[in-house]
């Protein structure tokens, strides 16, 4: 039997619940989905926690709409929680107290694109690549690249980023407005389409990461950017994984504009070559992207090569045609499935520490050691620019042991990285995985919080055991 | 007498006064000021605003010290009112409930500056230029300029920009952390140092632009920047400002890294030729500055060329010694001192509207119509690149009938620009002065916004009667 990992319980209000649906099924009639696959596949986890299944789910075709369902379970304080395509990784999409799932990947229009302001308003079950495919002929497009085709209203909940937030921002820098169903029902839009604003409280920044928690994202208005004239990229080998990280940080102090800059260490890399064929030297190796005109690119291209150089670096090998670099890029994004073949069978477990750039190598070199002692198979990879590492850890779904162990090591990585001034997590989110970092992590800041959640939603109905437990 | 222009009452709590000053003054001793002209001069607003100078001024000197003052108020009910250098526009430190205004110009030392990591920790009461002489000789910089020698806090409080926010973004965008005093005296660190985190809501973001409503700023850590290799700059005239704006568009279109670029019309360049002795053409002027390496610099100014003469440019005149460039943005950030040669003995008041760039020559053009039909003297600059620009009108202040029909012009400028999903402030803040124009622009998000005041702040007393009233 797989083990489980404890996450905090959620009281059920059975009665709210018994009274919703019949509502929601009245109103809705075949859009309300009540079968048991369609419900677990909508509290499934791609982490290690259990699936917890809500009691409906509901496919939502407006924002109009959203705010019916909405005020339909605020009249009997039932959960709400809302879903992209699941593509989360700490339980986001679980119903710890059942409730209503909103499926939101229905609502999948492009409103409009302004290419004038080099921005666009997208309904929030829009994926990044649905969006970039439909953007290409205008020749812009949005860089906010999580690996996984996520919807852009799951990326706003959870402040996602990726390989190229180290140019271009995260989901907090990249969201010029939304539009989100409060609680109560209340459609707000947080602000409007002007670049910048000092009219009042932040409400944008205040629903990008809340994970549902405050409201339900229903669209979502975003900065664009021009495809640059010319990108290149490549692969570099390094001695060591400080190594790599010295090259990262002399990259970045020297103010090259890099568009990503991923550190894969000696197994992530031996992983990729058996999972994508990639025939790598099997040392840490940064995979490098820059944009820009060609003459800047080239320019790019040959300071990082020197700082490369100069930090031990081995032969820069270029990707020049763009199906080598989709290769590489491809390759990268499928670090989660490649790890796979280290260990069949075993579950990859996902962690997201980041910490301030000058404490990376160290955090890397004692993260590493603590593998080892602590016996795990768990390759690295990391978003360096950003001092955002993940790693895989191949656990043994079956052994008790071994899931405590992993547990254990997962616990002391997270509070190393809070004890180097930096983060449990970088782009994942909280959800139901991280809540116990959090006090550690935010000490009385976590209060002010509370004290938001509970102004804003009194019952408790959004998304309710995500980010942290209400006393 | 001088016509005052009317603003949110907050009533007085005579009793809380009286017990909290005494209790202060045994505390504190000669910190705290109680005599008039100090008292007045921290109230005092650079706008049409009346001076409503605060029962006491306590000149704070560590973040103990403010969750000193702000516990002894908290325990009266007495308003508390950060103050900085006094530099807003909006009335964001009068009292207009009486109270306690922080002075946290002594607060001012440069806690940390992390280079490898591009970022440093200062006390709010850091001036911006103060950190820029401090950081030179490290080759660093923060890029953010609003003109005013302002404290680093006051700009985190008001979400405030300036000329180069176009590449450098907002404080909204170089804010790593923040350290506030709650309305309890609580102190909190808003996040830690990493680059990014997903870790719960976003408190940093959450008090830039605050205000000083929701707490003291005492600490902010920033993101700095590399001081570029290269920096070109000039200034370029054109027919009309339509075309100004045409040209500044497909600049940012284009994707050039432009710095700054900043529109100034016929009359704004005739009160700078005048102030600053400049010999410019009077016509509609961009002044435009380029960032980065020699041969970028060299790239994007030559392309600026071509697009500033597609849209009707005439020659552009290059700065290229320093001199002649400290002596453009000099006149550039004089614009508030150059207009009152238009008319001496009147008082300029500032505008700030801030629109999609894609109706900026609209907004501008109609703007440009209504201050002529008005009979008002107002010329216009703006960091058209953000589409943010202000008007400064010059007010006969001892005419009740032109302060009216000037506020009136300001109530239509405002809305103007929110009906072109714009906002009525891009980075001076609401203070007292633009309260009135936020339920048109928040619509029910304004209750949100309210929700989280009484929820953080419910006895009021962090800066009342500025952003909202309270019902």
């Amino acid at each position: 039997m797989t083990v489980q990992v404890a996450v905090e319980a959620v009281p059920r209000n059975e009665a709210g619940i018994g009274a919703a649906i019949p509502a929601l099924v009245a109103r809705f009639g075949e859009r309300v989905a009540l079968g048991e696959a369609l419900r677990r596949q909508h509290g499934a986890t791609t982490n290690w926690l259990a699936t917890q299944a809500p009691d409906a789910v509901v496919f939502a075709e407006s924002t109009a709409e959203v705010a019916e369902i909405v005020k339909l379970c605020a009249a009997s304080r039932v959960p709400v929680i809302p879903f992209g395509v699941g593509t989360s990784l700490e339980g986001h999409v679980n119903a710890p107290g059942g409730g209503v799932c909103i499926d939101l990947s229905r609502m999948n229009r492009i409103v409009a694109v302004h290419a004038e302001d080099l921005d666009c308003t997208v309904e929030a079950g829009v994926t990044r690549k649905q969006l970039n495919e439909y953007l290409r002929d205008q020749g812009l497009f949005f860089p906010i690249d999580p690996g996984a085709d996520a919807t852009l209203g799951g990326m706003a909940a959870t402040r996602a980023s990726g390989t190229n937030a180290v140019r271009y921002g995260t989901m907090r820098d990249n969201v010029v407005n939304l539009t989100a169903v409060m609680p109560d029902g209340t459609v707000i839009r947080t602000a409007r389409r002007a670049k910048k604003s000092s009219a009042g409280y932040d409400l944008t920044r205040l629903l990008i990461g809340s994970e549902g928690t405050l409201g339900v994202i229903t669209e979502v208005t975003l900065r664009l950017h021009g495809i640059p004239e010319a990108i290149a990229g490549g692969v570099c080998p390094f001695p060591t994984v400080e190594d790599a990280c010295n090259a990262t940080i002399l990259t970045i102090q020297t103010g090259i504009p890099i568009a990503r800059i991923e550190l894969l260490d000696a197994l992530q890399v031996k992983a990729c070559n058996m999972h994508s064929k990639l025939g790598l030297e099997e040392t840490p190796t940064l995979f490098v992207e820059f944009h820009g005109t060609e003459a800047s690119v080239a320019e790019q291209s040959e300071r990082f090569g020197e700082i490369a150089k100069e930090c031990g670096g081995g032969d820069f090998a270029w990707a020049t045609k763009p199906e080598d670099r989709s290769k590489l890029w491809q390759a990268r994004h499928d670090v989660y499935w490649s790890v796979l073949s280290l260990r069949p069978g075993a579950r990859p477990i996902a962690t997201d520490v980041c910490v301030p750039i000058s404490r990376l190598a160290e955090c890397v070199h004692e993260t590493r050691a603590d593998i080892e002692a602590t016996g795990l198979i768990a390759p690295i990879v990391g978003h360096v620019g950003d001092g955002n590492f993940h790693l895989s850890i191949l656990v043994d779904m079956e052994s008790a042991e071994e899931v405590e162990r992993a547990d254990a090591f997962v616990g002391r990585l997270n509070l190393r990285a809070i004890a180097m001034d930096g983060t449990c997590t970088g782009e994942h989110g909280v959800g139901q995985g991280k809540m116990k970092y959090l006090k550690v992590e935010h000490g009385p800041g976590l209060e002010v919080m509370k004290s938001i959640k509970r102004a804003i939603d009194p019952s408790n109905i959004m998304n309710p055991g995500k980010i942290f437990a209400l006393d």
